[in-house]
């Protein structure tokens, strides 16, 4: 059916839909940038879904109960930004539809969240969005099975390009969510078989309603610019016929309407250019000026914004009467429990007296051992290495289509999609996530730990084995410029501490953040508590002195981790040797950058000779040796230059020469 | 059927694999460390595969056109170790085994390419084995296309767990290797059930014959304990029945044979103990000591490892009547070609003279539009960002199953499986790979780059759109971290050429590295040449003097890509203030740092102010800032501190100051 014919068969829809198809056009143009192709595709889809199946009220973008939207194909902006402006976001101004991405305006190149209310999380990175959105739909299932239906029961609707289904974090999303059974997550994939080099088939042949099917989907279809279709393929996938996620295939022509652009990879990624907007605003019987919506289609989109008031007002009705809807209103709000601080500092206390040596992982756990039953929003997990990560309590359960109740998540081998998920989780509202792996495959996670620091989401990675400390598994499994990569990303706290007190203090903080995540660094191997005061959180601090010289330092240690022990030992020996010696712990650098000037001279005076020990490589370490403006001292790094082994623990630490014997050698050196 | 059928119905295979699994268990108790269980399950599987199927000679580990074997599970590396002393590898002796996992031995904890001759590629991080044999394929493919079936006919057979399944990368793979029908590739799941955490339904239930299937290959399955199936299985997937890959399930019951831990996660990571492995020998009918193979035994393993000899000599004969073998033995070999020096050579000198303004992701193009006609061993790529990598020159052509000359490969959107390949492709010999994506995805990547450096892979990563000069995509788009992720890992290369002189000395040293994968940090804006002479390759000094002063240097700037000319321009102001400015381009840390100290210190003299000026983070900054050891000077950074924003470029630099300007001001504070 051709354009003429669409139009006539359904005007009604039709304008609606010509309506984002032609804001998307004009701010695409106007910013000389952007990618008109897939609002232009998927427009008829959007239309569809938010007259007639979405649940949400544009005056409250925030309302808990609303269904979620993620814009998986986050290059396709304009789609949101002009549902948002044309339902009646109050934020999402037309002087915002024409700012598209120009500094300051809440319309950036791909939606980011906490720029417009209504972007529930922010996409580009392909598959992300597809994966953070598991997250929202197993937050929804556990808050629901916590709060009951009448709280929390919404869907999660995702709209995902070839791209996004390309990625192989979208297997590691899909995978789990067929597992998990989330039924109220409905994927519509923007079908048209063009990716950025050109048609789909350049690049792949995946029949992707049985890779679904096999990962445990539904799957339907429908032809993505038939409103009836749509409406029919909604409906169904909206049904819950059955217990498993919904994949529903939109054929649809990306750029549709252009007459020289569609179908053609040249509609994805720029500007239509002014004569072909023209083409296209006649095929489309579209015969405003530019950014002009008339007034009845505005008004019609206005009630479609106004939809869910009704349902939005009864929920809130619902909420007033029910018996927990304080606990309700703190879970959803993300605030710290009052709980928290006391549960840490009856566990330091506890182990000032026991003094435990263990490894910093079973720290990990004794802290959650005592928080998990107090705070109810923690839902943990790891990536199929839950022994090893000691992520795992008592008290949680598990978290399965048979037990939404369970609060821990068996990931699967999945690092990518356990981070993106946990993102979901806490953007959902009503947890706050924590997941497990080994240090060295933050590598894989990278993307979506990425994104938990650019939106600002206090996830908390609990990453073990964090070193050649971990010994036999050799250089594939130990992380050496993990520290480096993690201290270089901003909106990161990176914690590696050096034993139980140091682990609940840094759990403390990670657990009260409110706009960062936190990176716990944690050792395989046993650790004693080198600790002597519990009173304060000095990991807050980020570096303090854990042992101080017996006269004025001549030399300064700082050491995180396991190697604070290294530079006890180091510090006894020069002791001893008559070398006044300091020890100063940095459990977390990015805390300590926060400190006072008078404060990190205080911890860091300019005379003494400066070695850090960290058995990573240096490169985080210079500013802290060398002091930001290069004053003067002399500053030696005992750590790794290169790739680790395998062998032994003890035999990888002699045999790099990270041991407090190279530490005093140097610091002789340097004194020398 | 239990073990004492199975040893009465089949001795002859029986005695053979248990071989296998005796050496297995041994050499983790002796290690007190590893995985016993994978070994024990898949020993027949191997012992067929060995025995019957895989193209091989013990005696001549490296020849070109053997099979190649990859244990994408590498966490069963006892496997892999125990076969290859068994059929004879001559580096594997019996002591190796012995020293599993100690210091200095090649039998480390997970299988390293470059210890022990056999392992045809570093395992151990879950997915990269099946996804770099998908690069295995595709260079078999291609070479069989350039050579011939007489010089290249051979099949890449990998064992994957259910963890290489569940990782993303793993649907990377297979989509790529699906839609280039690559039917010489064929996979052995390990279908145990068990994954660490348990059984894999905790956490999985994707129906993986069917998604394979889906993805464009051919399926198949068998018993993993009876030789005559899994026989029958491997030859029938060995036939080439049409042209697609082939995926075999293999049931498997992991620790097979351990009365108390098979079939159990238990069996999965750590050693059986000294009773379990006396329980399992019996079982086995296993009733020699720890590490003894009877005489009979391993004669016949031998055999097996000759097998491939009388094939092996036979080829030889046929290389040594080729016409074109020394060029096939250049290739083969990975030299670097005659050819390129003055290629580039000519390049730089045009440059000189025409002065071009491109942006260095276009001189990328430039250069790779000379080199690719003259090296046929470059076989580019991108992963569906062709045209904004400017990865594809006119000569190319598209590889792929109809057409195995092509030399461009379109990766889709598959940045870790690309990054993946391109090792394979590597590791297979033949080819020089390289490949393009965004800066910012390296993120996506990294598990692979990371494997490129620790196997010192000298691939080729064409990283575009490398800083918030990219504009309105965003801060999703905009790398601000990665320059030091990359700089902090080992044997990593990362170069930021400032002009086309720059990136053709890039590109130069990254085809002629022999042991170091290279990244190329290239602009999306326009940059204009700046470089006065051609002579000399100064990007091979890492750091060197772009701009002199006009008198002794009070302040020395130091710059990278885009941002020296922002340094040049706030030479030229300073000087015009009467401040004598030199500027230091510096496109690669890595080269700069393995410079002697006196060419170190000419360059960055210990007297002046120095600013480095670079959009992104300090932290790798701080040792040229500083000095190693800290001597007194004035310092300064002009960057980023926090993620990007979407804009056009020319705002982004200057809402973040980072401006000759702010230059200028920051070397006038410094000075006063």
């Amino acid at each position: 059916m051709d354009i003429a014919a669409r139009r006539k068969a359904d005007p009604d829809h039709w304008r609606l839909a010509a309506a984002i198809r032609a804001l998307s056009m004009d701010a695409v143009e106007a910013a000389n940038s952007g990618h008109p192709g897939m609002p232009m595709g998927m427009a008829d889809v959007a239309t569809v879904l938010f007259s007639k199946h979405m649940k949400f009220d544009a005056s409250a973008p925030n309302w808990f109960d609303r269904d979620r939207f993620v814009l998986s194909a986050g290059h396709g902006s304009m789609l949101i930004y002009s549902l948002l402006h044309l339902t009646g976001y109050e934020q999402m101004s037309l002087e915002q539809i024409k700012n598209f991405r120009q500094w300051g305006a809440i319309t950036a190149g791909h939606p980011e969240y906490g720029h417009a209310e209504g972007v529930e999380t922010t996409t580009g990175p392909l598959g992300q969005g597809i994966a953070t959105a598991v997250g929202f739909a197993i937050a929804e299932e556990a808050m629901r099975a916590q709060y009951g239906a009448d709280l929390c029961s919404h869907k999660t609707w995702v709209i995902a390009g070839d791209g996004c289904l390309m990625e192989g974090i979208s297997q590691e999303a899909i995978g789990l969510a067929g597992m998990q059974k989330l039924k109220n997550l409905i994927v519509l994939w923007d079908n048209n078989d063009i990716t950025i080099d050109g048609r789909v088939s350049l690049s792949d042949a995946t029949d992707q309603l049985k890779r679904f099917e096999a990962s445990g989907w539904r799957v339907l279809s429908c032809d993505g610019h038939d409103a009836a279709d749509i409406d029919r393929a909604l409906t169904d996938a909206a049904s819950g016929a059955d217990d498993r996620p919904v994949f529903v295939s939109c054929k649809t022509i990306i750029g549709y309407g252009s007459p020289k652009k569609q179908d053609t990879s040249g509609a994805h990624g720029s500007p239509l250019g002014a004569e072909e907007i023209a083409a296209t605003r006649a095929a489309y019987g579209w015969d405003h000026g530019s950014f002009v919506i008339p007034a009845d289609i505005l008004d019609e989109w206005r009630a479609i914004g106004a939809r869910g008031r009704a349902e939005r007002e009864a929920w809130n009705t619902r909420v007033d009467a029910a018996a927990n809807r304080d606990e309700f209103a703190r879970r959803i709000s993300g605030a710290v429990s009052d709980k928290l601080a006391p549960t840490i500092a009856a566990l330091k206390e506890q182990a000032l007296t026991a003094k435990p040596k263990v490894a910093t992982r079973k720290a990990s756990e004794m802290v959650l051992e005592v928080v998990n039953p107090e705070l109810p929003e923690t839902i943990g997990g790891s990536a199929d290495l839950t022994g090893s990560n000691n992520t795992k309590t008592k008290d949680l359960g598990v978290f399965s289509a048979e037990n939404r109740t369970g609060r821990y998540i068996n990931y699967g081998i999945r690092e990518h999609g356990m981070a993106a998920a946990m993102n979901g989780i806490w953007l959902h509202g009503g947890f706050r996530p924590y997941g497990g792996t080994f240090m060295c495959f933050t590598d894989y996670a990278r993307g979506a730990m990425r994104l938990s620091a650019l939106m600002g989401l206090p996830v908390v990675y609990v990453m073990t084995h964090d070193s050649i400390g971990l010994g036999e598994d050799g250089p594939t499994h130990q992380p050496v410029e993990h520290l480096a990569m993690l201290r270089a990303t901003p909106n990161t706290m990176t914690f590696r501490p050096c034993d139980v007190i140091e682990t609940a203090e840094a759990w403390e903080i990670a657990l009260s953040s409110e706009t960062t995540p936190s990176v716990l660094a944690l050792s395989r191997q046993n650790l004693p508590t080198l600790r002597e005061e519990a009173g304060e959180n000095l990991t807050a601090k980020g570096a303090y002195v854990l042992r101080e010289a017996s006269d004025k330092a001549k030399v300064v240690l700082m050491a995180t981790g396991s190697e604070v022990e290294i530079a006890v030992a180091a510090r006894d020996m020069l002791e001893a040797q008559g070398v006044p010696t300091r020890v100063v712990s940095v459990p977390s650098m990015e805390l300590f950058r926060e400190q006072s000037e008078a404060y990190r001279k205080e911890v860091l005076p300019k005379g003494p000779v400066r070695i850090a020990i960290e058995a990573a490589v240096r490169q985080p370490w210079d500013w802290l040796l060398l002091g930001e403006r290069g004053k003067s001292k002399k500053a030696g790094f005992i750590g790794m230059t290169g790739f680790g082994a395998s062998a032994p623990a003890p035999t990888l630490y002699r045999e790099f020469g990270i041991t407090a014997e190279a530490t005093v050698a140097e610091a002789r050196r340097l004194l020398d």
